[in-house]
């Protein structure tokens, strides 16, 4: 694997997701920082390297871009063998289905309801009311599914990077974890294997 | 391969595009029909099956049930090594970020604005006004994505089953495709290739 250059916001749980895969891999990266509160998603000189302005991006050394984060994380771990991908085709296959459900049930309402609550500093009033009982489905789905330390299998895989992005910043976003011990004690978990600092990443 | 059960909803994109991959790659497999509307997918039965009540879900021979569509697109056409997965890295990759897209950009606007309009039959001004840009903004990206014949490569792939389940029906959202004419092309480029059916899943 050579050098990547990741485009990220140090606050976004999908930028950072990319760069503790990087680092778990040993892939060497750059990181370019580039807020998204501030604009710099919307600059000419960003809209050159992903016109759809979108953090995370990354740029392999040929020039070419690759958006959405858990493809990155799948293009970075891929040739890293078993490392965060299960080699049994149906422990991959869950795997897989985590990473889509993270974006479509659990990214829409725990990181959207934290981006308001925490960066855009909305109150609860102005905060689509949706967002707090379907962040609590699908932690409540997570506490059900985890029957060991891990998401899928007996190893920590790209589910459990892309699924503690938001989760591990929950509380930002006005979500108690209390109800949720198992999910507790696996943010810590893997924030632990993959050296994630506790401040790192919060608002 | 072995014979796979597939619990779907026929007018669902995102349980047919399960069977139009089953079907291409020569996976046999029985349609069990479990309607959405119809509130089938909340039996007892079925959520024996699935306890999360989703659509699809694909149980394999030894009872291993897989849910999210585009994670059972991926198990299914992984064993048929570059029919539907091309082989180079980082065009995989680009296949694996469209999967996202789809769901997280496209799904999320035209299958749940055709589901507002076509299904439930609500009328224009009960349904979420964001969805109608939001649809457009993702149709035109696809319009301006397609240099070719495919979404990825030279070749006919996940992306492009993936991306056509709603694509294909989006009219019934309320969404004028003659604005997109290489995605009108495509359309029935993807259905002429997957034997797709003009009536086929449609309301």
């Amino acid at each position: 694997m050579t050098r990547v250059t990741i485009y990220g916001d140090a606050i976004s749980g999908n930028c950072l997701k990319v760069k503790w895969a990087a680092r778990y891999l040993g892939v060497p990266f750059d990181w370019v920082e580039v807020g998204v509160a501030s604009g710099a998603t919307r600059t000419d000189a960003f809209l050159r390297i992903n016109p759809f302005g979108q953090v995370p991006a990354a740029v392999f050394p040929d020039g070419r871009v690759l958006t959405q984060s858990n493809a990155i994380l799948l293009a970075l771990a891929e040739p890293a063998g078993d490392a965060l991908i299960p080699v049994d085709p149906f422990e991959r296959a869950r795997m897989y289905a985590w990473l889509f459900w993270e974006q479509y049930s659990h990214e829409t309402a725990i990181a959207v309801r934290r981006y308001r609550k925490a960066i855009q500093r909305l109150t609860d009033a102005d905060i689509d009311p949706d967002l707090l009982p379907r962040g609590h489905r699908a932690l409540a789905h997570m506490e059900a599914s985890l029957a060991g330390d891990w998401f899928v299998g007996p190893a920590i895989s790209l589910a459990d990077i892309a699924l503690v992005a938001y989760t591990r910043v929950a509380d930002e976003g006005g979500f108690d974890l209390s109800a949720y011990p198992k999910v507790v004690a696996w943010v810590a978990r893997v924030e632990g294997r993959l050296n994630i600092l506790y401040p790192e990443g919060r608002v």
